[in-house]
């Protein structure tokens, strides 16, 4: 546990030995920034006797109510209420699948925090990945409270507020491990664990009900890169002490063993730098995995390269660890994009975003070359340090062949161990359940395939059937220390947020996008004379996204006729109503191109008065 | 090598001991059906002296035109040329990526064939998958020729012919193992293998130039569940005798190892059957895997479970499997699913489609509770019998979501190997490397990433680098017998089939496919006396997959607002000029929407003359 003691080298001196400062306040830090107040309140954890949670008696109940995060992968978010307080947990945002053409980004419905406003007193945020973080500037555009986390998560948070233009608006406070906060009649308490990227906690939740255990996403890696193993002592001693429930993260429940650790990479990269020789070296990964950044930096060095980093969100993040002392680089190690070129391919490491074969992302430019700064060729060595998320494997593939046919060698299998997880296995799932012994269990985080087999972990570690909780978003899970249920439902769902539109995408407007995707759109423009009831222009006809027109200009044509042959019909009464007019000619002209060509544009007619 | 003998015992007594029936003709099967003939002059595989390859002598070249199925997965076609001979080995079709919305199939572009085709002689078909048959009967409405192959591809082929009503119009041949079709100066000779699929083959073209062998999609399993090994001995003794080229399935050269037999997934299905104890057990798998198929009812019948079939092209499939004998069911084991409801769910087994998670099969139909037949229960045990082909896998995980939710056990890892591939690993490619010895190499079926992998194993096996050829579609190939370079280029590419439409949607129709998708389209309407030069009607506006209009009134009604503003600007003379009056407003209303919501909708003014 001592390995905590490895990284307090930091000059600016706020990330300190947690070890002697328990319970004392952080001072330190982010020096001169109006907008983030350090945490000046902290309580020391409660220490006194513990709860009795098997005793009948009834204690104020607490409500837990997640609004993300459960049967989804994403979007995690979950509200904690006990008489008139209520906190926030996490507040991240989803990506859209496929059947979300044009959206940009996927936010929980956050009406229940809206109508209880009053209530909130903070926001606590376990680590600083978009699926925990990055809903928040757009809750805090509906209600204000302040933010505690991780030094790296409250620097990454900063970044998104400045984007929105808010970081004056937002109170953040940076918290350190086993720092309790108060929020009203509940406590908060930042407990280390391990993860892919830096600053990661675990939450227990001291209500008047008893204990909650929030393990956050998590892992046990017992020789982390930095930081120290997860604080496995105060799960325990919360256990001994009673853990009236648990919720803990399912996504890799379906998967036995344990995570490997993060080390495990760098020995990957060790036998990797030895092969590439005096090729450059191009590693993709996450711009979070500072971690990982760190043992690219550290190879780099023992072999003598310079390293350049490539990528907005890449540059991003490694500033914000570089200042926050996340990431220990020996001088002179990084050097600009535009100094490359100065130094032969075997003293070059590139660092770059891509690992997922994101179209805009720097690797994927690369591989197309588009690339302004990098060019690819046989004395490339490229490591994608990744493994693509589900949805994104063609992506990666399409980007692995163009790299290839550069004449570069790829890396990309799990054949060198170039990727660990983050997140625990069954055997870690199940330590911190044996650790914590809590009466209730409640699997987060992950789809309902993850949920389930997090369930059956726990009903194999002995908690009874039904003591272990499968809830859906918007469920209240409300427990007085002795009964632990879903009792109501409130508002919980999905919004999608397109360009600066927050929820004005709905079904409707996606389900036009499809059917234009699918078949493309005819136009039948027609104008007519109210008075006289008489056509003074048109039919015309034009189309988007159905056919190449010039190639098709017989159907295009005896469609027109069809609709002349349609408005002939037309009595002087159709021609007044002009919904049923429309219906008519939409009826016909689909009859005839389904006929045609067995597809269904969208026809739309329009009629202008004239 | 015997156990060839295994499957004789079929009614229709046409598919028989090749062992015995070497190079005779094959005379039964498929009687009165007039569209399909057997061919009836094979001729026995050249048995003189071998050619000698190394001789400086030169021959007529010989030249191979792949026109689908390198650098892509799917619709796999080459052209094989000499003199003024020409056959086609496989018409395949691909499945549209994502950035294909709309489109059904891909085919490959047909031009050089039908450019040249005086010359062809027929089409020879390695085996019934999609990828390999799909292509056909498009090609068959462009140029006609006789078509041959296994028992089973020409029922498969039969089928689609039926679809298209063609039936009628192509001559259809079945061709037994190790027997040798003439096509003018070249000759192909059929040879077994293994794969997912019953009857297929592999190729030698025997031509001028020397021997080619082509390995089709193959796997070397020693233990299939029919018909034999893959005809090794012949591959050695094409080996011994000269082979000028081998063309070899890339599919999983990036896997080292071997592939495992198909008998293993029997196993699993032993232990799953015992697991599934007295549920319903619902197996989904790929149609055309009939050795999966059969182990399905070998295990159902030894279980004393009936057995229904679910899903179009399962039923059709099945349907020609059993007919021709490629499936060897116990009397009253297939039940119709109409009847199911008679037994109790521990006496039925149903095999359905939808392995996939696609959208309208019968498995995800069933877990979307939309099956009209099928209700999923807790009492329900359902295998997924395949690994998602990539790009398929979130629609995998949604189906396995939802059928958990219904509470059934849904089996769908590796963990109980209930899926084995169908192509080989990089032992068994160095397997038939070994047997052939051939000069050259040319990788095919794959990506880039899998073609170059096979490339490296015959470096590795000692192919002098130079002799191993990659190519794309529409390289024109050509040999001697002394030297194989890619000499010039053909016509190649993609042609995208939409509902009847083949090659009517293009680049242009797709991106305004993908830009309506994105963001929508809005319409300026404008009713111009050009007379007058005066606006007599509009400007009005209308949008789809934008916003929803009734939620976004200010802004829609600010939108028309700028339009009247920019039609009052424009002079006479701009009234009178349409095009830029059009690029006007669009320019205008673009950069209002920009700016007020950062999306970029299509923007669509028309203008009626009235």
């Amino acid at each position: 546990m001592n390995s905590q003691n490895n990284h307090n080298k930091n000059p600016q001196g706020h990330r300190v030995d947690t070890e002697r400062k328990r319970y004392t306040v952080q001072r330190s830090g982010y020096k001169g920034r109006p907008a983030q107040k350090h945490y000046q309140g902290g309580h020391p954890a409660p220490q006194g006797k513990p709860q009795n949670q098997n005793s009948a008696q009834r204690h104020t109940p607490v409500r837990i109510i997640p609004l993300g995060g459960l049967n989804e992968i994403g979007k995690n978010m979950t509200v904690f209420e006990c008489s008139n307080d209520m906190f926030i947990l996490d507040c991240g945002l989803a990506f859209p699948d496929a059947d979300m053409p044009g959206v940009d980004i996927v936010i929980p419905d956050f009406t229940y925090v809206e109508r209880n406003r009053d209530k909130l007193r903070g926001i606590v945020i376990t680590h600083g990945h978009e699926d925990h973080i990055g809903g928040l500037a757009y809750l805090l555009k509906k209600v204000n409270a302040p933010v505690y986390g991780s030094g790296m998560t409250i620097g990454l948070i900063k970044h998104k507020l400045e984007e929105h233009d808010m970081l004056n608006k937002v109170e953040l406070h940076v918290v350190e491990p086993r720092k309790t906060i108060r929020m009203g009649c509940m406590a908060v308490e930042f407990i280390k664990v391990n993860h892919s990227i830096p600053g990661s906690y675990g939450m227990a939740i001291h209500t008047p009900a008893g204990v909650l255990v929030h393990t956050g996403d998590f892992k046990v890696d017992f020789s982390p890169i930095d930081g120290g193993p997860i604080d496995l002592a105060r799960f325990g001693e919360l256990g001994n002490r009673g853990v009236l429930a648990l919720m803990a993260d399912s996504t890799n429940a379906e998967r036995p063993g344990y995570t490997q650790s993060e080390r495990k990479v760098g020995e990957s990269f060790e036998r990797l730098f030895a092969k590439a020789g005096n090729r450059r070296i191009i590693i993709a990964t996450f711009s979070s995995n500072i971690h990982r950044v760190q043992q690219i930096v550290n190879m780099a060095s023992k072999n003598n390269r310079k390293v350049a980093v490539l990528g907005r969100s890449m540059v991003n993040v490694i500033a914000t660890a570089l200042e926050l002392g996340y990431l220990d680089v020996p001088k002179n190690t990084i050097i600009d994009i535009e100094d490359v070129n100065q130094y032969p391919p075997e003293q070059i490491v590139l660092i770059t975003t891509g690992s997922q074969g994101e179209p805009m992302s720097a690797l994927t430019r690369m591989a197309m070359h588009d690339h302004k700064k990098v060019n690819i060729t046989p004395l490339d060595f490229i490591i994608i340090s990744a493994t693509p998320i589900p949805g994104n494997e063609k992506h990666v593939t399409n980007v692995v062949n163009e790299l290839l046919k550069s004449g570069a060698e790829v890396i990309y299998e799990s054949m060198y161990e170039v990727h660990v997880s983050g997140h625990a296995c069954q055997e870690e799932l199940k330590l911190i359940l044996a650790l914590t012994k809590p009466k209730y269990y409640i699997p987060m985080h992950g789809e309902y395939k993850h949920l389930i087999k997090n369930r059956q972990l726990a009903i194999e570690m002995g908690i009874p059937k039904e003591n272990v909780l499968l809830a859906s978003i918007g469920n209240v899970i409300e427990t007085d220390g002795n009964k632990l249920q879903i009792v109501s439902q409130v508002p919980a769902g999905r919004i999608l947020v397109d360009g600066l539109g927050v929820g004005d995408v709905g079904s409707i407007v996606l389900r036009d996008r499809k059917h234009l995707a699918e078949d493309g759109l005819i136009i039948i423009v027609v104008g007519i004379n109210r008075e006289m009831n008489e056509i003074v222009s048109g039919p015309d006809i034009i189309s988007r996204g159905f056919v190449y027109v010039r190639e098709a200009d017989e159907l295009m044509t005896e469609a027109r006729q069809r609709m002349c042959h349609t408005l002939a019909d037309c009595s002087i009464y159709e021609l007044r109503e002009w919904t049923s007019l429309k219906a008519k000619l939409r009826d016909a002209l689909s009859e005839y191109i389904f006929e045609k060509t067995k597809r269904s544009p969208m026809i739309l007619p329009i009629i202008m008065e004239v």
